[in-house]
């Protein structure tokens, strides 16, 4: 399968239309760095690496139409305004710009455009770094339960579609898939854009993985009842005390997870952590279009078209936070490329200081 | 305003269809049992005092056509089946059958109407009294927190369209705004039916009572935040110990406010307790059709009708538990038409007992 951002015959990246997934596979273009920022901000495409990814290539297209610093620094601040929240998007954009800040203008956008490719390279590898730790953890988390089926939770997408390849949350999933243990993921639907009802159940089905879509009211019920192994989600972002900032509703699975003494796993490529954030309180929370939770999209079967339907009544009121704070004691470890850590101030500092992360 | 469940010009009762609520105001004559029956089962009524107030009335129909012993347990069997959570219907139904039973087939139908109306009449004074009790604990929690605007959190619809009137958490709500305090509602739109972004915005707006619909997903970040005073709910069945059952997701939040030092109020009509379950997780839970989960209705604002889309990628499997369980731990309060008790055997034991239970 091709990856989630690949390079087309005419040299440009392009990746699917995430926002009329499950219904519509549509290929889009990210033909300029507008067209990479339009991407972000409507969630054509979404995900913290692949927002970072994307980011990048909007920021390596610019120094080919304008490779002079205040390009650089216009097409920069454009593309990091598009989302608040995701750390990596200020990361890759970072990057992008450290590698070419030294050289001749003539020389940058090349360079750039290989530091997409690294990005993106460096995405997968990470991934299946995460995977193989992750997975290890799931296995014991499922065996200390007895169980034949290892059942897992998890909210949102934090599979394929929002990474280059294999997922953060997700590849645990895929590699226990193909070591041949039997997995099956309860889905949150995640609303309000039901990125776990349409993407992470739509991904998990074309990879033939077990699966059910649940509310996400539900998770509370099945883990007091025994029926979830372990819960692991993706993050937009870590702070330094190891408060995980990601969607709305995480942290209700986590303190049902406690409640229920179920392990909470959060994956983190160390690219989500962000050293600056002391902790979650201090992150800036995403507050999106009201509309997102008025109106629900989906798909009409009699007709066979996508359709957007009104759930509230006219002249009510809605808001819409985009993400939440899980508070680091809740979260039994952060499952990094470059090992497990604890969600702690230490356990982060020596991962970042490239020791002791490993375990 | 009308009540919810009144009786027609032709002496029948009548009810609005809350399954095209809040798009259309539809009204169904509840002729026979079998259309009692019917309206319980596909939720056309909705909400534990208003459930058994109809399968009473369905009751009290089937004597009118068939006073005897055999069509008496028919029907109370049958009305009995349609759900199988909430107690009050069978409180009601076992209420009627007991006011009947030593009387002559021909003087039946009759009491069992005024047994009906009886119901009715008692389920308002009684949601007034929770109103009255729960409004006191409601300001109070408002003062601790210095608050001008008193803002509650609710889950699922406990009001005016859950009951006969008033409602059991809303009518805190209505009796403080007729106080004239500033008292706002964050609304849980509560998958997968909607009843919160479709009941109770529907029923505040009616009111002019100033709301926000929110996803089931965003309450505790509300609450991390200091944006809720109280979160105050219904309950479909209350344990001999405290634990409540109610709404699926109503868990979740509870986690929330505890964690977050918020306090936790439970109005629950002494009809909705249940000495005969020792505990929550003797309570069956209901699991409903899974196209809840894979379908959302709403309205269509470009053509004017309701439709039905599916949110979820063919193929993928859903589960659909109606119910969770909040430990009595978590509860606050329990808020009584009697008083207020706390959720634990023995605040129940004393309340069951009528002493004590006024504090």
């Amino acid at each position: 399968m091709k990856r989630s951002l690949w390079i087309d015959a005419a040299g440009l990246p392009r990746t699917l239309d995430q926002t009329v997934l499950p219904f519509e596979t549509r290929e889009i273009t990210l033909g300029s760095p507008l067209a990479c920022a339009e991407a972000i901000r409507s969630m054509q495409v979404r995900g913290a690496p692949l927002i970072g990814a994307v980011g990048a290539y909007g920021l390596a297209l610019a120094l080919r139409a304008d490779p002079g610093d205040a390009a650089l620094e216009s097409a920069f601040g454009e593309l990091l305004a598009t989302r608040p929240t995701a750390v990596n998007l200020r990361w890759a954009l970072e990057r992008v710009r450290a590698r070419v800040a030294g050289l001749a203008p003539a020389q940058r956008a090349a360079a750039a455009w290989a530091e997409c490719a690294a990005i993106c390279d460096e995405d997968v590898a990470c991934n299946r770094a995460i995977g193989r730790h992750a997975a290890r953890l799931l296995r014991a988390a499922s065996e200390a339960d007895g169980g034949r089926r290892l059942d897992v939770l998890t909210h949102c997408n934090a599979g394929r579609i929002a990474t280059i390849d294999e997922g953060t949350a997700l590849a645990a999933v895929y590699r226990l898939q193909r070591e041949g243990v039997p997995v099956h993921v309860w889905v949150d639907e995640t609303r309000p854009r039901n990125q776990g009802a349409s993407l992470t159940a739509w991904e998990l089905g074309r990879r033939g993985v077990p699966h059910t879509v649940i509310t996400d009211n539900a998770g509370g019920l099945l883990m007091q009842r025994g029926q979830v192994d372990a819960v692991i989600v993706g993050c937009d972002r870590v702070a330094a005390n190891g408060d995980v900032v990601n969607k709305i509703g995480t942290y209700l699975k986590a303190l049902a997870a406690r409640d229920a003494d179920v392990p909470f796993f959060v994956a983190c490529p160390v690219s989500s952590i962000d050293p600056r954030a002391p902790h979650g309180a201090a992150v800036e929370i995403e507050y999106r279009d009201p509309r997102e939770v008025t109106h629900v999209q989906g798909f009409d079967d009699e007709s066979g078209v996508v359709r957007t339907l009104r759930i509230v009544p006219e002249g009510s009121a809605a808001l819409n936070p985009g993400f939440d704070v899980t508070p680091a004691r809740m979260v039994t470890a952060l499952v990094t490329e470059k090992g497990v850590v604890s969600a702690s101030r230490e356990g982060i500092a020596a991962l970042l200081a490239g020791i002791g992360a490993d375990r």
